[in-house]
C-alpha cells in the first residue's frame, strides 16, 4: 500500500500557538486599511480616529420655536408689568433657525403673547437661553471616534452631521476557499450516480467568513489532481489573505494538501489531537496562512472555528465575543478518548429547574447535526468522558431565550412530530426538539424525567392494547397525559410495482429478499416481532433482521435506493417516496406528556397545536393516517 | 400666531398598544413571504418548513479509507489465523466511495495487510461496519428546519447537501423614509450658510432598519411644503410596508405630518409622554403604519426604537432580543419630570467592584451623545428622578466585555486625552471614556472615587505651582499618582489677522470685544480669573464673561464662526482652526491617577501609552505643547 497513514497528533493549544506565532512572525496580523464611503462603513471598524470636518451646529441656532430677542431688553419683564417688544426688536425663529449676532436669547413661542402687533413677554430671558452654540454637538476637529470603533447607525449619523464623507476602516481579510475532490459536483441532479457528492463545505465556510467579517472568495471545484490543486492555490494566492483547502488534508491515496503546502511554503502542523478534525493542516504560503480542513462537514467547521476564526478576529481588530455558556446536567453517558480534545454537539433544554444537555450523534459526516446543535461540549484531552448526570458547561450557539422555551420530545418518530414542531415554532414561538430513540427509548426518557413528552406506539402482546400498560409499568410520575395523535397504517414498504411479489410477513423468510429492520426499542420492530411470534416465524430466517435503520423514511429511502427490498414502516413513508405498500396492521400513535414538567402555557399551546384544524389537514394529506381520535386524551394517569 | 401648539401627552404603553392593535386590525402583521436562492437566505427566516429533496448520502457509502468486503467472509479471522481475501473478494474504497450491494462491510486500511497480493485481515468485520447507509445524514423528505428558522451557515450547508436550491423566507419589510425640511441639505459644502443643516436622520434610521432586518427606502429631501410632502408619501406608499416622515411631527408653523396623515389615513396618536420624543406621530395610510419622528436626532432614534423596532420584529417573526441589562449606581443626581417616561443616555464603567452609570448630556440635538452612550436609563413616568448613588438598571447597547474594560477620565479636556483614548483602544484594547467637567470637576470626581483618572491644570494662586496643592487639599485616597502629560501654551485666540488688534488680557475690557469664557470649574477660567486678579481688572467689565463654552475647541470654533472675538484657550485650538493666538501663559497639564481603582494591567497600559514615542509625536504635531516632562511622575501621594 503506497500510503502514508501516519499524521501527527498535535495538542490543540500547541497547534494554535505554533500557527499564531508563525503568522505573527510573518507580520500577517499587521493592520491593513482601506478608505470607504461612510454608507459602506456599517459594521466595519475604524483604522484611524475620525475627526469632525465641520462644527455642528456651525452657527448660533435656535433650540426652540419662538422669538429671538436681546436678553437685556426683557430684564424688567414680570407678570404684572410685561415687556412689549416691537417687531423690529425680535426675530421669529423656528427650531434650528439661525440666530444673528444682534440677538442673544430665544423666548419660547408658548411664553409670548401678541397684543396689537407687539410681542408681550412676562418673564425675563436669561442670556443665551434656548440658543445652541456653535459646535454644541461636535466642534470642527473634535475626535468623533477613536481607532478600532465599530461603526453603527449612530456613528454614521455623526459622520454625516460633521461633514465626514469617507473614512479609513480595517480591511476585510479575503479568505480563498478551494473545494477539492473528484467525487464532488456543484449541484445535485436527477439520476445522480452513487459516489458523487454535492459540494457544500465551501458554502458553509464562506458563510462563516461572512459572519466573522471576512470576504470569502470561493474557487470552483478542483478534482484530486496535485498539479491542478497547486495551480488553484497559485491562482488565488495573490488575492487572498487566508487560503483554505477543503478535504485532501489526511494522508490517503489522493490527499495532496500537505505536500502542496510543503512544496510552496511551510507546513506547520499536520494532524491535531481533536475529535473530530484530526486530519487537519496548518501552514503558510508566501507569509499567508493556509488551512487544510477535513472533508467531513462537522470536522471542517470545527477546524475552521478553532483556527480560522481566532486569526480572522485578531486581524480585523474585533473583540472576540465571549462565548455564552450554560451549566447543564448531562443526559447521557459520554465516553471520550483520553489524549484528544473532543467537541460534542448537544441539544440543550430546560426541564423544570434544570438545564439538560443531550449529546447528538457524533458522526462527522452528518451536516444535519450542525443544524440541530444548540451548543458544544468540550471534553479536554485529559478526561475519559463523563457519566450521565455529570455537571457540564455548554458553549451555546443559540440564545438562552430559545433554550428556555424548548420542549423536548424523545421517543418514536412520526411525521406528526414534524408537523407539531412546525406549528409550535410558527404560531406559539415554542421550539420543540425531537430525537428518534424509539418508543421504548421514549419510555425510558419519560421515566427519567429527561423529556417533556414522547411519541409512542407500543403494542401490549397480551391485551392487544397500545401504550397504557407500558406507562403503568414503567412510569412513576404524579401526572401522565396520553393524547392520541393518529391511528396509522403499518405495512411492508416494497419497491414500486412490487417486483419480488411480496404479499405479507411470511414472504420475508425468502432468502432473496433483503429485509431492512428498525433499531432495537423501536415500536415498529416490536410490531414485527409480535407478528413473527403470531405466525411462528424464526427471526433468524429473515435476511437482514440485523440491518437497522432509524426511521420510517430511512427504511423507505434504503429500499428506493436498492439497498434493500422490504421493510416494515408507515404508509406515509411509502407514499412520500412513491413506493408500494402492503398493509399489515393499524396502530395507535400517541403522545405521552408529563404535564408537571411543562409550564401551563406550554401545555396549552401543545394541546392547541395538536387539536388545530391545520394539524389534521396536514396529517390527512400524507395518506395512511386516521384521525378520528386525534387530539383526544385517551388515558390519564395519576399517582 | 397661527399655530396649534397643543399636542397630546399619550402615555407610552398606551400609544404603543393603540398603534399595534390598529395594525393588527389592518392585518398588517400577516406573514408575507418570498422565494430566494439559498445563497441569499443567510440571516433570513424560513416562512415554510424546508424538506430534503435528496437523501444524503444517496447511496451506501464507505465511512473510511479501506476495503469493502462481505462480512461473512471474515467471520473466522483472528490474529492467529488471519483470513486472506483475494482481489476479486474486495473493493478498494476511499471515504465517501460507493459500496456496491455485493459488499456489506468496510475494513479500515490500517487493519489490512497486503501479503503476496492477498488482503490479510486479523479481525472479523461486523456487518454494516464503516458503511454509511442511505440518508444517514438526511433522508429525502425529512424536515430539515421548520418555519421561522433563522438561516445560518449550517442551515445553508444542509440545504445544499439535500439538493434544496431555493426556499421560502419571510419578506423583509420595506421602510420608506422621507426627510423633510427646507433647511436641509444632502451634504455639507464650503461656505455653507448659517441655517442650513446636513440631513443625517434618514441615514441613521435607514441603518437601524438594516440592523433590524428591514429594507430601507430613502426618499430625497422634501422641503416644508404640504403638497410636496403629501406627494412624496403617495410616491413611496405602494412600495413601502412602513412610512417614516422625519421632522415636521410637532405642531409648529411648518409641521405638516399630522395633517397629511389625517387627510390620507388615520391619525392614531399625536404627542407621546416621553422625553425626549414628545412631538411624535403614529398613524396609518392604506393599512400601513406611518410614524412621524421629531427632527432632533436623539428624539428621532428614540421614537424609532420605541415604535418601529417592535413592529418590524413582530412582522419579521424575529425573537425580540432580550435586552442586556446591568445594575449600576448612579453617579449623579438625575431629576426627571413626573408624567413622562424619560430615557437618558448614560456611560457605564466599572470602578473597583461597582458599576457606575454616568448620565450624558440630555440635549436632543446632540448626535455625538448617541455615539458615546453605552446604554439607556429609563425613568418611568411615575418617578421624579433619582438621587446620586441610587441603584439603577441600565439597558446596555454595548457588550459587557467593553464595559468591563473601560477607564474613566473625568476632568479637564485636552487633545492629549483624545490621543490617549486612541492609543489605548487600538494597542491595548482598553476603552477610555472622557467627559469634560473641568479641572475642579475632575478633583470632585476623583475625591468621590467616580473616575479612574482626571486631566487637571489648576494653578495655585499663592505658590504659582500646579495641581499638587489641590490634590493635597481635596483628595483622601491611599495612593495618588500625578503624571505630566504636557506643558501647554495658553493664550487669547482671536480671528485670523487679529482685526480688533487685541494684544493681551487688558484689551478684554474694550466693550466692542465679545469675549467667550469657559464654564465654571474649568482650569482655563481659573487662569483667566488669576490673570484678572493680577492685573486688577473687574470681570464685570468684560463683555461675555458669562458666556460659557465647554472646551478649547468650542471657544475657537465660536470665534471662527464670528459668534465672539476672543477667548482664552490652548495654542493647539487656534492652530487647528487656523486662527491667531496671543500667548499669555504656559501651564502644566497633568493626569491624576488613582492606582488603587485600576487593575495593574490597566495602569501599566496607561503609563505605557503616555510614555510612547507615538504619544509625544502626535502631541508635538499639534503645536504649542512642550513635552520635556511628559510621562514623568511629578508627584506621588500616599496617605
Amino acid at each position: 500500500m503506497n500510503r502514508n497513514v501516519y499524521i501527527e497528533n498535535k495538542p490543540l493549544e500547541e497547534a494554535l500557538a505554533l500557527f499564531v506565532d508563525h503568522l505573527a512572525a510573518c507580520g500577517w496580523f499587521e493592520v491593513q486599511e482601506e478608505e470607504v464611503d461612510i454608507y459602506e462603513s456599517l459594521g466595519r471598524r475604524t483604522s484611524q480616529p475620525v475627526f469632525a470636518h465641520r462644527s455642528h451646529p456651525h452657527y448660533m441656532a435656535s433650540a426652540m420655536d419662538g422669538i429671538a430677542v436681546q436678553a437685556a431688553s426683557t430684564f424688567s419683564a414680570n407678570e404684572v408689568h410685561p415687556v412689549n417688544l416691537s417687531p423690529d426688536q425680535v426675530l421669529m425663529v423656528d427650531t434650528g433657525d439661525y440666530v444673528p449676532p444682534q440677538f442673544d436669547a430665544v423666548v419660547m413661542i408658548e411664553d409670548v403673547n401678541i397684543v396689537h402687533g407687539q410681542y408681550q413677554i412676562i418673564r425675563a430671558a436669561v442670556p443665551w437661553q434656548h440658543i445652541r452654540s456653535v459646535g454644541e454637538d461636535m466642534v470642527e476637529q473634535d475626535m468623533i471616534v477613536p481607532s478600532r470603533t465599530l461603526i453603527g447607525p449612530y456613528e454614521l449619523a455623526s459622520f454625516k452631521t460633521a461633514s465626514v464623507e469617507r473614512i479609513s476602516v480595517l480591511k476585510k481579510p479575503v479568505v480563498a476557499i478551494i473545494p477539492t475532490g473528484t467525487e464532488l459536483v456543484e449541484r445535485g441532479y436527477a439520476d445522480m450516480p452513487p459516489g458523487q457528492i454535492i459540494e457544500s463545505n465551501s458554502r458553509m465556510l464562506a458563510a462563516l467568513c461572512q459572519e466573522w467579517g471576512a470576504t470569502p472568495l470561493r474557487h470552483e471545484i478542483v478534482i484530486d489532481d496535485k498539479d491542478l490543486i497547486r495551480q488553484a492555490v497559485a491562482e488565488v494566492e495573490a488575492m487572498a489573505d487566508l487560503i483554505v483547502i477543503c478535504s485532501g488534508s489526511s494522508a490517503g491515496r489522493e490527499d495532496y494538501t500537505a505536500s502542496i503546502v510543503q512544496d510552496l511554503g511551510t507546513l506547520i502542523v499536520h494532524g491535531i489531537a481533536t475529535r473530530p478534525g484530526k486530519p487537519a493542516i496548518l501552514g503558510s504560503i508566501n507569509r499567508k496562512p493556509v488551512i487544510g480542513v477535513p472533508g467531513y462537514p462537522v470536522s471542517a467547521q470545527l477546524i475552521f472555528n478553532l483556527f480560522a476564526r481566532p486569526i480572522i478576529f485578531q486581524k480585523t481588530g474585533s473583540d472576540f465575543p465571549s462565548p455564552q455558556t450554560i451549566e447543564c446536567s448531562l443526559a447521557r453517558k459520554l465516553p471520550s478518548h483520553a489524549g484528544v480534545d473532543e467537541f460534542i454537539n448537544v441539544n440543550v433544554a430546560r426541564i423544570s429547574e434544570q438545564f439538560l444537555a443531550y449529546p447528538l450523534n457524533r458522526g462527522a459526516g452528518v451536516t444535519s447535526i450542525l443544524v440541530k446543535a444548540d451548543g458544544v461540549l468540550h471534553i479536554p484531552r485529559g478526561d475519559e468522558g463523563l457519566d450521565a448526570g455529570s455537571p457540564c458547561r455548554i458553549t451555546l450557539n443559540r440564545s438562552r431565550q430559545v433554550i428556555e422555551n424548548t420542549l423536548v420530545c424523545l421517543g418514536s418518530h412520526d411525521l406528526a412530530i414534524d408537523v407539531l414542531i412546525d406549528i409550535l415554532q410558527r404560531d406559539f414561538g415554542i421550539r420543540m426538539i425531537s430525537t428518534n430513540v424509539g418508543s421504548m427509548g421514549g419510555i425510558v426518557s419519560l421515566s427519567r424525567g429527561e423529556t417533556h413528552c414522547a411519541g409512542i406506539h407500543l403494542l401490549d402482546y397480551e391485551s392487544g392494547e397500545y401504550n397504557i400498560s407500558y406507562l403503568n409499568k414503567y412510569l412513576n410520575h404524579e401526572q401522565i397525559l396520553l393524547v392520541n395523535l393518529a391511528q396509522r397504517e403499518q405495512g411492508l414498504v416494497v419497491k414500486k410495482g412490487n417486483p419480488l411479489q411480496i404479499s405479507g410477513i411470511r414472504d420475508l423468510i425468502r432468502p432473496e429478499i433483503r429485509y431492512i429492520n428498525r433499531q432495537k426499542g423501536a415500536g415498529t420492530r416490536l410490531l414485527l416481532d409480535y407478528l413473527l411470534l403470531q405466525q411462528d416465524i424464526d427471526r433468524n430466517q429473515i435476511n437482514g433482521y440485523s440491518r437497522e435503520e432509524y426511521s420510517h423514511l430511512a427504511v423507505a429511502a434504503a429500499i428506493k435506493n436498492d439497498a434493500g427490498d422490504a421493510g416494515l414502516a408507515i404508509h406515509a413513508s411509502a407514499a412520500i417516496m412513491d413506493l408500494d405498500f402492503i398493509p399489515v396492521d393499524r396502530e395507535r400513535y400517541d403522545l405521552c406528556i408529563l404535564p408537571n414538567l411543562l409550564r401551563p402555557q406550554q401545555l396549552d399551546s401543545l394541546l392547541t397545536a395538536i387539536r388545530s384544524a391545520e394539524f389534521k389537514r396536514r396529517m390527512q394529506s400524507f395518506g395512511g393516517y386516521h384521525l378520528e381520535q386525534s387530539g383526544q386524551i385517551v388515558w390519564e394517569g395519576t399517582k
